[in-house]
């Protein structure tokens, strides 16, 4: 049943001597350091011996917090070592891209040839045109055909981000047979994940676990093994859905079909478990309005680039809220104590709203808040709003009573903050769900949108109904 | 080489009709409704036939949002139809705890018996001490032994998460012996991700794939097909540690040794899916000082007691922050266009620190910020502060100019943007570290923190600048 050359396949299968103990690093600063020194004295014996013990996974840390000339010369010695495309697949797109700028397109297709073609597809996608065109003419036709089908899928969706590569057979096919055919595709596979079952014409009909192939006799047929109950997904589904059935289900790989239910890849776990790290980049920085090109470590210019058009939007939401303001200054300058109450009011609102927005963009991204029970969770949410509302009232209250001495001030401060809070637990519940009903991200910005509500709403309350009461308690 | 009987234990292995295809469930609240009417008439074979045709993790996706009672009596029928534990293991740990509460310690056991040993020890850790003793009492000598053994860990120790089936065998073992192995443990073992090799000590030595041993000969001795390169953890490792790990290195499984290093057992990559999730909603929630049992569809009165003491602490800050504001009232009084302005300086300071705020959290969580690059990223992240104070410092004080027609007042709001907007980055950049060297989570209650800081520094600067320039340019 076995073949003694296939095994020597596997081992020599990989192109960057994943059978070396590799060293794993523990402070990646003094290696930056260290690399810094060696590439100015140009030592390029001592760079290689250094590399060569480090795993593609450890380099891709430390290259993007070199200087832009010295990762391009690593990635070169990179190449030469034959580790490039294993490193250059674990870095982030948006330093792919200024990694590869300028380099040679020689270099970028052999990337492109040793790499698994979904994670080809990738990196060529962050090429500019010209760039492109010159790696794709270096490739061969059948290489280009699956790059560019792989491309020309939209980006986030399941055909984007699938791997080409399976194991098909049809239902009639021995266990003889279908271990010859992994044998044959080997070098194509990076780990076997299942097998699956294909019908004439090559709709999907069911998977058969390596567990099963493991353990049956060399000519029994697969229908003996097969598992119906496949769950699949379309190409043109989004990326997340089947994060969302690989998680909740617990596979290995999730097989994707065309509209026709033709197999045409798998989605892998591993492609998923990046996929998840970058969404919940995703939803925090777009809670905050932030890119998500902004890293700790981006340049303090890109960074200023990215956030200054966000925070202008802000100011000009500020300016709102001082406007607010501004419409009572005659009453303030009657009771000016209302100036030193009016961040109560407003902050108070906006870190309860803050609570609940979380709570609601999480749900939504759980898969736990939905249409359908929207109207339930703003109920639940103005409920709890409220009754905080008058427990942070009832203490706020008694506080500025016993400060200013006025209990008119204080029950004003009071009936504010409920309705301040009230009024944050219905913007928190609505914002994500009016953003999603734009096609937006529900997170994108809420933040900022919440606490121009909680702002203007707060003064607006609070001064109006200070405007109202004054003639009767204040000094007039 | 095969075992005709393998096969059939294998597809009879599962017990919980996973070889029937089900049926994904669209519309949870209309199930829950149905449910509910057919529990009200009590039509247990209806409410049987339903549940046979969901999958476990739909089946969990429901229990929690229906009545406590009803989801009770539903794993009851869920029990009987032996598919309980494999929806007790997809259930949020807080709701198991809850469901199980009164149930029979025999069912208890069963599901304990039928759960992989880590899914197991999870679930009976919700368990309160005397249910659990009735439990143990339940199960044999060698169960509650290796059960115990796992409850021994430290709660998110790598020890507590990890699976103690997997399959180990001497160096020096071949192709065959391997696959008998395979099928004696068969049961006991969910899905082969990885074979391991020991020392006469039961130390780790190197791994074996599956894909190797399937296209290998049956006499091979496992030393050929072995790969050294072994990355393993130690049990008292955190477990983020371990989906670190497994992430950074696209692993299935990652093996578990003690500090001597035997090795005790696995951690599949599905664990840290889960963990994955759980960690990115503990984070978002840690940075709006939420409790993690705090979900959209809590019961109100626990949302308000998990939020309350939170809201109380941000009050306090609050009245701080009034306070400051109380200092200056005379200056108010003399010029109440402050009072407008006072909103812009903390709002923009409070939401350009956020964004700073959600990057440094993030970066830390990701392992791209330590102790030992934190001084370049306080720097760079003021920088930041300081160049985008200036634009909006200058764009607020122009339109404040030309809305109150006081140079000055515009200056002073320019002037003070710049100074919150440095203070805000500071503030954002350090909170989450010196939360860390505090051993607290670095989200927790940091946006709490850091809008009190803006706050008091905004209106302190603002107010106290403006009390030092009136005498020259203002009313007096």
């Amino acid at each position: 049943m076995a073949d003694p050359r296939a095994k020597k396949r596997l081992t020599t299968r990989s192109t960057n001597n994943e059978s070396k103990r590799f060293v794993p690093v523990k402070r990646p600063e003094r290696l930056v350091k260290q690399l810094h020194r060696l590439l100015e004295a140009k030592s390029t014996r001592k760079i290689e011996a250094i590399l060569i013990r480090l795993h593609p996974a450890d380099i891709a840390t430390i290259l993007p917090i070199m200087r832009m000339a010295e990762a391009r010369q690593l990635l070169k010695d990179l190449f030469r070592l034959r580790k490039g495309a294993a490193t250059l697949r674990e870095l982030p797109g948006s330093f792919v891209d200024e990694v590869l700028d300028g380099s040679d397109p020689v270099m970028i297709a052999e990337f492109a040839r040793r790499l698994e073609p979904d994670d080809a597809a990738d990196i060529l996608q962050e090429l500019d045109e010209e760039p492109l065109r010159e790696v794709l003419q270096i490739l061969d036709i059948d290489e280009v055909r699956e790059l560019n089908a792989l491309m020309a899928y939209p980006e986030d969706s399941v055909g984007a981000i699938m791997n080409p590569s399976f194991v098909a057979l049809p239902m009639t096919a021995t266990v003889d047979q279908a271990i010859s055919r992994i044998r044959a595709e080997g070098d194509r596979l990076k780990r076997i994940h299942d097998l699956y079952t294909v019908d004439e014409l090559n709709c999907l009909t069911a998977t058969v676990n390596m567990h099963s192939l493991l353990l049956a006799a060399g000519e029994t047929p697969l229908a003996d093994l097969v598992d119906k109950n496949v769950l699949s997904i379309q190409t043109d589904a989004p990326e997340d859905e089947a994060a969302d059935i690989i998680q909740k289900y617990d596979l290995l790989a999730l097989p994707v079909v065309s509209s026709d239910g033709v197999l045409v890849g798998i989605i892998t776990v591993d492609d998923i478990i990046d996929m998840m790290e970058e969404a919940a980049t995703e939803e925090m920085y777009n809670m905050a309005a932030l890119d998500e090109d902004d890293r700790i470590f981006s340049s303090p210019l890109r960074s200023v680039a990215l956030r200054l058009p966000w925070l202008s939007l802000n100011l000009f939401t500020a300016i709102a809220a001082a406007f607010t303001v501004g419409l009572f200054e005659t009453t303030i300058s009657k009771v000016v104590a209302l100036a030193a109450m009016m961040p109560i009011v407003a902050g108070m609102g906006g870190n309860a709203g803050t609570q609940t927005l979380t709570i609601v963009i999480r749900a939504l991204a759980l898969g736990e808040l939905r249409p359908v029970n929207a109207r339930q969770a703003i109920v639940k949410e103005v409920t709890v709003g409220f009754t905080n509302g008058i427990v942070i009232g009832l203490m706020a209250g008694l506080v500025c009573w016993l400060w200013k001495g006025e209990w008119w001030l204080g029950l004003l401060l009071g009936v504010s903050l409920i309705l301040n809070l009230c009024m944050a637990a219905i913007g928190a519940a609505t914002i994500p769900l009016i953003l999603r009903r734009m096609k937006l991200d529900p997170a994108l910005g809420s933040s900022i949108f919440l606490t121009t509500l909680t702002d203007i709403f707060g003064f607006f309350t609070f001064l109006g109904l200070a405007s109202w009461l004054i003639p009767y308690f204040g000094i007039s």
